[in-house]
């Protein structure tokens, strides 16, 4: 998506480490113009698929998965982060290991909001490894619902999370793909 | 606002200790029909007050804090939680405790995405005793912005946050306010 790589450019910061800082608009301050942008092209991708929920993680995919969710007209369900196995109610959960963050941490969502007649759309700001990603598909599979696709904004196209996705014939549309990006700040896209 | 109080008598669950369960609709799975209406009531209510800013405080506020955002063109800010004094970059941060999880945590935000010559509208779901509310009016005034206002979606008349914030002359605007709950579910609201 043109507009979004535009602004990856004019307004990202690359750091060593493969590290792109995008949060003077996608994750930390959030442009909900551009946002509202993003959806659309997701509705436009996955209009056919009879979408039921929208499901991202907490937090920073919230932003997109709620708009995108309104675009839909269906509910938007995060998984939540917990520090404890100690979780109240009945919940499908899986452990995620953070790169970020260099932990494991536990990811929720309730019973009560993912059913075997469900039709997923994951939607998350980031793909990298793709943990997060993995550990949402699971608790989709968990709850017996079926996954339409999943939709990323920005994919780190140098890191095995997008090729080990697609291997396994899911519908991956992610609207930017960096394939390259040097200390000194070059960041190189894949043709779409 | 007739709607959510609806919503909040037909699919809010009460429970012991004054806890007041709403997620199914606005802070677990999410309802972006209904979180589009909060966003349309709080651009009728604050829309005079040349907002730059939509601030709010991660996880669930960021739903309603994006879409309200959205109706007012600005930028979106969600102050982070963090475990760690140790915080990359030059930011604002204050600590906050939380009542839920009984303990203290900082919350962050980027000394980049607040600035002198911001006019700044709060918004969160719930506002029960107002820390996390305090906490975030902390940071406005730490980067020497204004404060326009405060919009929360469900406030707990019956604790002492929303009475403390308009005793200093904050304009708070709650959609709901709930004036008392038993233990056997019945809720009343505040007549507005």
């Amino acid at each position: 998506m043109k507009e979004l790589e535009e602004r990856i450019l004019a307004e990202g910061k690359v750091f060593p480490g493969e590290v792109l800082k995008v949060d003077c608009f996608l994750n930390h301050q959030i442009d909900p113009i551009l946002i509202g942008r993003l959806a659309d092209e997701y509705y436009r991708l996955f209009r056919e698929e009879n979408v039921t929920k929208v499901l991202t993680i907490e937090a920073s995919g919230i932003a997109i998965a709620i708009m995108t969710a309104a675009r839909f007209g269906v509910p938007m369900v995060f998984a939540k982060k917990s520090k404890t196995k100690n979780i109240a109610g009945d919940v499908y959960s899986t452990p995620i290991f953070s790169y970020t963050h260099g932990t494991t941490y536990d990811v929720m969502v309730s019973k009560d909001f993912l059913k075997p007649d469900d039709r997923v759309l994951i939607i998350d700001d980031f793909l990298a490894v793709g943990k997060a990603t993995q550990g949402l598909i699971e608790i989709v599979k968990m709850a017996g619902a079926t996954l339409v696709g999943v939709g990323i904004a920005i994919e780190k196209g140098f890191q095995c999370g997008g090729a080990e996705l697609r291997s396994r014939g899911i519908h991956l549309e992610s609207l930017a793909i960096v394939d390259s990006m040097t200390d000194d700040g070059k960041i190189t896209f894949r043709e779409s």
